[in-house]
């Protein structure tokens, strides 16, 4: 008899989503600092970049922690989210417009992880899983952070240089 | 000769992106409610799909604003996010942990929302557009109180029932 899915099932199958999506952003966050034109947002792309690289091992302590090899699992989600910031790259490409764009892409790209980490952190905690949601939560606020420094970004610099 | 693109060209083609977007989500709302097994759940989603209309209503008083004709642009990054919200309503059917995944795909799509629409108002602000920056953030204040909702009958029904 095929036993029902529960919440471990969702928990395991988001872990999946999000360290697939990880796996992207990271491949992904190199190209975005080298379009990048300011040196401040090029550095920015850069840190995060290390920074997700840290966040990769921390969904690997998940999977150990719930005794689970560690898998990736397309995520449509981000694809499409790298997408458009592809699409920006090339559109805006030598333009004054090109940073506010890649600054948008981003934080769409954040705020699909606060989402993903936000969810998981409240899994866990139903589960009773206490250390993974410390981890998921470490992650969390590394990434409402990243895009609050992004946002200072925009106001800052970036949308002033593009208008 | 071409002009350069500037932050009004970015302003216009995120506002055909999230237009789009807005379109999808109204088209999908429904399936959500009807898939929903708590009253709570479905009736949210339904006023949400009411809420919907609204901010499509008010995305076209923006390009009316702008004088531009209200065109939605393929925006990968939803029909990503919405597949993937397909995929939890299809594996998880008839699940107790069926209710807990829907609403971790709806904040999903709360989130992207709550990214473009902040983006929006940012460059409404830069570019002073001052009627369109109050109608953005009236959407966005709407979006971020919906993720809200959605976080409280995470935690205080739909993740218990699924776990």
């Amino acid at each position: 008899m095929a036993e029902e899915k529960t919440l471990d099932d969702l928990f395991l199958d988001t872990l999946k989503d999000i360290y697939y999506a990880e796996k992207q952003i990271v491949k992904n966050l190199p190209k975005m600092a080298k379009a990048a034109t300011s040196p401040e947002l090029k550095a920015g792309f850069e840190q995060h970049a290390e920074e997700t690289q840290g966040q990769i091992e921390r969904l690997e302590q998940v999977f150990e922690l719930i005794g689970k090899p560690a898998r990736a699992k397309t995520c449509e989600a981000i694809l499409g989210i790298l997408e458009e910031g592809k699409e920006i790259m090339s559109d805006y490409k030598g333009t004054v417009a090109l940073d506010a764009g890649l600054v948008a892409s981003a934080q769409a790209v954040e705020h699909y992880e606060i989402a993903r980490y936000g969810t998981l952190k409240t899994w866990a905690q139903q589960l009773g899983l206490t250390e993974a949601v410390a981890l998921l939560d470490a992650t969390l606020t590394q990434e409402i952070a990243t895009d609050k420094k992004l946002s200072q970004v925009a106001t800052t610099t970036a949308n002033r240089k593009a208008a």
